[in-house]
């Protein structure tokens, strides 16, 4: 299998090397990032490859699954009586017990052990909020429209479709070839000019009319709405919940009495009106994320917890690695964080603690990896960002982004409202600082502005210091730098402001924290754990069942009679009743069909036990029944009183079934005696 | 007290006798429903003197709560540093972990409990799904705006305050006081036009500017939005949970085996639009509900386990107590269904179970009662309906309505899709049944309505039997009826369509389910519960608490170090691993104020209980801690192996704290010996 990969790592090593001499001779900026396009649609190439060489026996029947999630509403398409909404979907209850697991496992996870403080934000977010993280003018991707009929497609998914099928024509030569695969390694570097230019020189038309198509245009993401009666508040529905989380966090610090670091989480549902959403649960355009924010002071970048974690191997996708060829590799997150592979040890921490999680809720380990981002796709502000990603049919996907986003957010948000999103720090010792500071000229700023002066001066004196140097700099060398502030833009003159350096004495210091910010896509964890726990029994096609881990199971015990007889009734109302006070969860399956098939149908939705009350249950004292474990199909007896507190005890992960089986007498009565 | 209240009991009782005579001497529509609003009016009344009248310590202070609220970051405005928007609140750490202690009793009392199905569908609404349910065209208030500024006033509130204004001005004559009492008794009858006539007649002008105002309009209370990127698909957010639960009714019933009954229930945020919110937690633009859906078969209303709850003991408000001027009586659940106060023993069954609800999450008993909509309150197609009010310093509020809503969604919903939403009941024998049907003359809808025919014979052929004799009686008076369908009008004359009755053998029958409907509103329950549990220490005003349940208490455990001496630390750290291996929340306040201040604070945010470190603790082996119970301020001391285990148990409640004392030591240290 390494020798057919070979090549393919062979042609991203060479990229690799070219991108990094590129940008180390400082290459056009338009030069590096077409060579780095060609090293991602490289390493695409090498992972499509990877993927296609690995074993049968590890891809899941994908069309098998999806008819058993449908079939038993695990979710399905949501207003299907009125037509169905492309993207959206509905939890039934055994998708919906399941994701309230996933969700009390984070909560104990993280919230829980990490001492994190859980906050609860409106959805609904006016546009200047939004305004200033940069997602009204940003979160945006090019549309094209069916000129007649209106039908909206993605400019970039439309263009690739349609260059890859002139490549197959007979007629494209080689060089025809080249070119086109070279505009689809620059897909995503195009502006909108250019993409236009592109859909006018391949005369690409609608695929499902061949009607002319209108020029590309940006078509923001985000759900427009009016908040209030009056029209003039226009607002949007969060595309993510991390905003809340900033815009809180002078009262979380209050809180937390001042004190850094300290983390802040959201569970929510965030909103992204996707222009073709496809892939199912993967790309929706409701969801529900669970991001945490935490805090640091950006001098002390240490975890205390972080041995806790360090002896973890796990897979490990470094950019180094991705830009020379390599695999993932197996590594041990202490030795990662010592060697520099990961930026820090709160990084680290967060990752080895994502990673526990995920194998927790039911993850295979062998499908899991952390990929780290390459230079060129990590936005400006990050100084490092790694993404779990979970192997399945769909190829790897991201299931949970971890970035270290250093002060970006506090100080957008600073800047905007004026209002200090810092720390304070009581320094044990004075010490001496070296101050930066915009100068602003009064007389000049008010001559040009007139009453707006007072905004822009408000607005220097909130900036931080990347950003005073940064402007420098600009202010340097073309003369003046602009800014935008209550909607309003400033373009300010040397004469108008300069920069200020200066020693001071500080007994207190401001810290603009930084955030490391671990982001979970919960809808897309559910379909891995979908996918990496789906199992068909050995010798019979026809019967699958989800391996859940009991703490995520949906219900953790189906309570099965043997048959409708009235006798086995009093037996169902005390178990039920015991698993209630328990606080277990259970199904009871009461139906005519025989017990086997009534065991199937328990297994195909991952209920983690099941109890069957036959006649010995009746007949004989003390009354018993039998406990069957779902992924062994081995079964106990045991006393009917007893059962409830074995599966509490199994739910909740401190009882093993090897220790059930090894206390209790093994039953191999009705499921083989009662073929069907 | 009853001596003041007298009078006005006896002006209800008469305006309820009166509007009992003109409905059984069927008097014209318009005059009953004058004297209904007069009813109601007077009962207002009646309802404000009655509080009035009420001891002093039974009213909360508000502005303290209020103060302790938001400085403790339970909750505040969302987007304060931008301003801030009105109807919108970010719930803090306190408030979150309370809404979540919520809804986590409120899954295991209804959900776990009574095995109701739960799902989670989106908020996202296409639009004829809102049309079908009603709220396009009816969920909308009246609104003025301010000509100049643009500022909007919801039209029924400003009128009333401007009237009430004029009430009080010395010029206004025993005439007009009644001529203006008249006119806002009426208030909520007025359609548009009589409101614009009103404007002007009492010459209301903008109460901010004294600018004129523009006439009313109906303003629709959903955020809308566009889906996909088309602008060819509207949508909404949904205005109410329930929705979902109807459209997936079908695969709901097939999971449940095809058998009724069987209930639904959905978590999740709702949206209204609010012209101008007020209140605080009561009237806000985003909220979270939990809604259950119970379908019956409507022959079948019985409840089997209303047994269960029969002898409760509940204050209930029923419609005749309320038109006759009597107050709300106690009264044994049994002897209201027996009585027919309650409808049926679903509904009965329901009211006790809610009861239990709102009692186990912290409300007081005397602070809750059902109160039965009266005739004219209710939708037309309920047949019965009691809210859950609670008792607060707004007076007493609506916090979960349970109605008996027949089955009047499924059927809309039913023929807007030509999907029939019914069950299928085998029959023990076979039965003869009174079938009615339309009977379309198909040429004749044919020539009408052209290739648009289908559509309508479609539309006739799934229509219950309650619809299909109101179109008969119709047809008959009038000659014809009309439908929409498909955004189509058709009008039927008798030519066109006759209805049928015949009779049938039936083997099994199909039935559409009632619908009994508990809906909860959580940011209204957790609000009375913040009023009553919110105290203040006798003999110290500055110090408050709130003795929340400990199972919704959102910390269940203090952890305070008597100081912040090191030694105290690794007995903290065992503490805290303890408690989250339990799944027992706790805080840790290592500050460096005195414990009584520290004490003070766990009260404030409602912490049920405290440990103490001290140098005992550190000192002597076996080494122990102190426990605190919040609301009596009594402390045991106990061995810090035991705690973590003590507290689970008092958190689930499987412990008294009586019990706690009667086994361990009473100690009585640190807080008195230690003042402030």
């Amino acid at each position: 299998m390494e020798e057919l990969l070979a090549p393919f790592r062979q042609a991203v090593r060479e990229q690799g090397d070219l991108v990094r001499e590129l940008r180390e001779k400082g290459a056009p900026e338009q030069e590096v990032s077409k060579a780095a396009a060609e090293l991602k649609s490289r390493k695409k190439t090498l992972e499509a490859k990877e993927l296609a060489l690995q074993p049968k026996e590890d891809t899941v029947d994908r069309v098998k699954m999806e008819d058993t999630l449908k079939r038993r509403f695990f979710y399905d398409q949501a207003f299907a009586i009125y037509g169905g909404v492309s993207g959206l979907y509905d939890f039934g209850p055994v998708g919906c017990a399941l994701k309230n697991n996933i969700l009390q496992v984070w909560r104990q996870h993280f919230i829980q052990e990490e001492q994190i403080l859980e906050i609860d934000c409106t959805m609904l977010t006016p546009e200047p909020v939004l305004k200033t993280s940069g997602h009204v003018d940003k979160f945006a991707d090019y549309m094209v429209k069916d000129a007649k009929t209106g039908e909206c497609y993605r400019a970039d998914h439309l263009l690739k479709a349609h260059l890859k099928k002139l490549m197959c024509e007979e007629k494209c030569s080689a060089g025809q070839v080249n070119e086109l695969e070279d505009v689809i390694t620059q897909m995503d570097n195009y502006a909108q000019q250019e993409l236009a230019d592109l859909f006018v020189k391949y005369n690409v038309k609608s695929p499902a009319t061949g009607n002319d198509l209108t020029p590309p245009v940006s078509f923001n993401l985000m759900f427009q709405t009016s908040i209030g009666p009056g029209g003039n508040m226009p607002g949007y529905l969060r595309p993510e919940t991390a905003q809340g989380m900033f815009l809180n966090f002078k009262r979380l610090l209050e809180f937390n009495q001042g004190k850094l670091p300290f983390a802040a989480a959201q569970i929510g549902n965030s909103f992204r009106n996707e222009i073709s959403p496809r892939s199912g649960l993967i790309r929706v355009r409701e969801f529900t994320m669970a991001e945490i924010e935490h805090f640091v002071d950006p001098n002390e970048k240490v975890h205390p917890k972080f041995s806790n974690v360090a002896d973890l191997e796990i897979m490990l996708f470094s950019s180094q690695a991705q830009t020379s060829g390599q695999s993932a590799q197996m590594m041990r997150l202490g030795d990662a964080v010592e060697q520099g592979v990961i930026n820090n040890s709160v990084l680290g921490y967060f990752i080895g603690r994502i990673y526990l999680y995920l194998i927790k809720v039911g993850l295979s380990k062998d499908k899991v990896r952390f990929r780290q981002h390459m230079e060129n796709e990590m936005a400006h502000y990050a100084c490092d960002c790694w993404d779990a990603e979970s192997k399945t049919s769909y190829g790897w996907i991201e299931i949970v982004g971890c970035a270290d986003r250093s002060c970006y957010d506090l100080s957008c948000h600073s800047r905007a409202t004026k209002v200090p999103l810092v720390a304070e720090k009581m320094l044990k010792e004075p010490k001496t600082v070296n101050v930066i500071q915009f100068e602003p000229n009064k007389s000049a700023i008010g001559m040009a502005y007139k009453k707006d002066a007072k905004l822009a001066l408000e607005y220097l004196a909130v900036c931080d210091d990347c950003y005073i140097s940064d402007q420098e700099k600009l202010l340097s060398e073309t003369g003046e730098f602009s800014f935008e502030t209550d909607g309003k833009t400033f373009k300010l003159t040397k004469d108008m402001v300069s920069v200020k350096r200066f020693q001071k004495t500080l007994h207190v210091e401001e810290i603009i924290p930084n955030v490391i910010e671990p982001s979970f896509g919960i809808g897309r964890i559910m379909y891995s754990i979908y996918e990496h726990s789906f199992h068909i029994r050995e010798g019979d096609e026809q019967r699958t069942y989800f391996s859940f881990p009991t703490i995520v199971a949906p219900y953790k015990c189906s309570i099965l009679p043997l048959s409708q007889n009235q006798n086995f009734v009093p037996f169902i109302h005390q178990l039920a009743e015991a698993m209630t006070r328990n606080g277990v969860s259970y199904k009871v399956d009461d139906s005519s069909g025989s017990i086997g098939r009534r065991y199937a149908r328990s297994d195909e939705i991952g209920v983690a036990f099941g109890i069957t009350i036959d006649f010995d249950t009746v007949n004989k004292t003390p009354h018993t029944a039998t406990l069957r474990d779902r992924d062994s199909m081995r079964q106990i007896r045991a006393e009917i009183t007893e059962l409830p507190d074995i599966i509490q005890h199994l739910a909740s992960d401190t009882l093993k079934w090897a220790e059930v089986e090894s206390k209790y007498p093994i039953f191999e009565g009705q499921e083989s005696s009662k073929k069907e």
